[in-house]
């Protein structure tokens, strides 16, 4: 299964689109579907952007290739191609692409302002923004020129959204921080009287929770992308550049550098600092500070519940077994 | 405390309900109520469907016993009963026919499409679908019939949910996936092109998140059942009659066989697979393919914090530990 | 960055809202805003409440000290203060304080319930309750007095909320819990006849989800706080001056005491319960009972990958480690 390009397209048009490049003899070959090298048919032009899946090539059943120039020595001969840098890239160019032409024929679907959208009188909304069906602006709150907000997004008060930015359907952005003073009388709730600060082209996915600051304000930076059910709580300063996947919750005041990639499921706890391009693997507890960019890990194997049970319990007597091997190794010293 | 049965149920009725076995005599007993073993009082009838449940027998203060029959020879003498092959699927059926009583009783809570509910005009619905306040359907979007959305689920553009389904509120279906390229600008925009396709009795919780594919669809096979607050990410392909419990996510492109059950919390990574009749435990990540079916764990044990301690401090050196244990053996060996 | 007091806010003001004392002479001292200690401006007054903290005092650039009683010695001389005995409770004191002003500067906002609430005719509404854009309030449900729903809040049918609770945006209260029996068909759907039961100042916040009771209710208790995205299932029992961080889980019948804190990303299986005092550690399964009073982990340690894949390997190796060890001892002993 593909998806269909416009009517018409040609491998030349192709080329243009992700400013590659391909023969003159085949610039006028049409195309009529976009599909992942596996899936592709007669008709499609399929992409091939990996060596893992150009593993694929050999049982090639498309009509065309979108090919990086790194492994053009890989694909079949007599296979009209376009070739480009980054075909992954060249992919995300082509998907943009076919989401305009789609976006052009239906006009309606385009509709800037959904009239059952709640805006604050006093909220400041930039032109071009698009805001979907029961969305809640709260007052003096800026939503940056061309951003969409989908379906059912709340931003409450006073919170600022850059430009060209995207929040699917459900996301809160602005709803206070968890904070309250232990007393006598139980938890006393400190009011959250900051604010947040989106920056531009920051895409959050659906159902997410951004808390406003304490004090201070939570702030997400330019580029930076979020995945669904993303829970950022207040004071949190994330950089630019950052992809955090689904499920990810980030405690308060925690500071995340640029370019950092977050796993999803993984948890990273408050009041610490992670520097740039550091990358988390899914479901790893960040408990302090990490201040080497690299790749870091904390996740139990999974196992047979059996074996794993058996693993697990020896775990709890590691530190006896440490103990012992130390015996061990000192009384065999003495021996010799 | 018990819930309340239909005024005037007798024994007999209950038994027709489950399609049990009741002596003659006992079937004119008035019940009034429905409540787990250990909490029935009189009036009630408690349900025991597992030999763990049945400690409580001794102790049962109801009026009556929905038993499985396996279970018959733990029941104290003289309580009236109802037998049938499996009392937990016996108290499901009650369940349902209480609940039919009361939407019987409450014709106006039944309304079928909520006058706030915004449908595409190109959407198709189907016969006797349910609703709710705030419900957003997009353009071109099929909704099988007698399926319900609750309040504020928003199923986006050219989706299909089938028949009979159940979506809580809250929950998004047909978001964009989180596709993005690497460039030297930053992050490019992949749109997602593909759909979500829902099979019939498919039920989803409160406050999901299911992801459109980026070229291929994501798919919900059928009589699979969905708890709150889960991830399904772009292109995700589960399988029929799963059980996938709370706070769960799938990452993308990840295939799930059928009658897959997954533990509340736990992750499954991308771009891997699951073979048919697996049970993963709650909050274990799934990070390669599993091709067996069988029960698998990965999850640190819980300890009291001071001895967590020392067995996460050990475990930094199991390798070192590994390697001094075989120092040792081999040291012995020459000994010997 | 501070935030701005009310205008014309004196020291002897700060002082009587938080009942703390401040030397004659410095009562009539203006102060602006309100900082923590590290970002404190001149005009602003930072406050300081634990040793920790205290570290900042001797950089402190603010105008005046909120400090706590037992840390007088470490503040700079002549720097006017206002001394209490829990400076993090004056905190949070000034922050409601500040919050009034700005409400009462701005009645609209204040307004009680917006026009595009749905309320059912049956639902029971407290006096001073706040219904923000898009609320659904289910038949028989009962709000108590100067409870706040927050956007798009969802309560569904027959559900009690207690006085003076806050419902942050898009959480949903009422769904039904996930139960299924297994059948040779399929699952089963048990319906949810219960109800929720939330006690007097609970706090819940943002897209979270709160499953009816099968049977049984699920309960809140007064004065308990949950963050964001957590999912509390059916049958649930939470205790008094609980704090709940995000993305925990809860499973079916857990039963919670009172003043148990359980950090973001937890996980707590069904049917088991947890003691008064307990607290958990963030991304920790608590997967049997506990009846002590504590501090509990279980979460793997995060290291570079490739420490921790080797860390991870031998993990799967332990039992067999434990073994050889053994044996190694026994040997050592025969020889000895």
């Amino acid at each position: 299964m593909s998806v269909a390009l416009p009517l018409g397209t040609t491998l030349g048009q192709i080329s243009d689109v992700v400013m590659g490049t391909v023969s003159p003899q085949e610039r006028s070959l049409p195309v009529a579907g976009l599909a992942p090298l596996n899936r592709a048919q007669s008709g499609d032009i399929g992409f091939c952007a990996s060596a893992k899946a150009a593993r694929d090539l050999s049982s090639f059943r498309g009509s065309a290739l979108l090919l990086s120039e790194s492994l053009e020595s890989l694909a079949p001969d007599g296979v009209p191609r376009v070739l480009v840098v980054d075909a992954y890239l060249g992919y995300a160019k082509i998907s943009q692409w076919i989401a305009q032409a789609r976006t052009a024929s239906r006009p309606l679907e385009a509709a800037a302002i959904h009239p059952s959208a709640l805006i604050d009188p006093s909220a400041s909304i930039g032109i071009g923004v698009v805001l979907g069906p029961g969305v809640v602006i709260g007052a003096r709150t800026r939503i940056g020129a061309g951003t969409a907000l989908r379906a059912n997004v709340v931003v409450q008060d006073d919170c600022e959204i850059g430009e060209r930015c995207l929040v699917h359907p459900g996301t809160v952005i602005g709803a206070d921080g968890f904070g309250f003073a232990p007393s006598p009388q139980g938890w006393v709730k400190i009011e959250q009287l900051g604010r947040v600060r989106i920056g531009d082209d920051v895409e959050i996915g659906a159902n997410c929770a951004i808390d406003r600051g304490a004090l201070e304000d939570t702030v997400i930076g330019r580029g930076t992308k979020l995945d669904n059910l993303i829970q950022v709580a207040h004071n949190v300063v994330i950089g630019e550049d950052c992809a955090i996947a689904g499920c990810v919750g980030i405690a308060g005041s925690a500071v995340i550098g640029n370019r950092v990639q977050v796993g999803g499921g993984a948890g990273i706890l408050g009041h610490l600092s992670i520097c740039d391009d550091v990358i988390i693997s899914s479901m790893t507890l960040v408990a302090s500070s990490i201040h080497e960019p690299g790749f870091y890990t904390g996740v139990y194997p999974l196992a047979p519940h059996t074996q794993w049970e058996k693993s697990a319990a020896a775990l709890r007597h590691l530190p006896d077994l440490r103990r012992r091997l130390r015996a061990l190794e000192q009384n065999q010293s003495k021996d010799s």
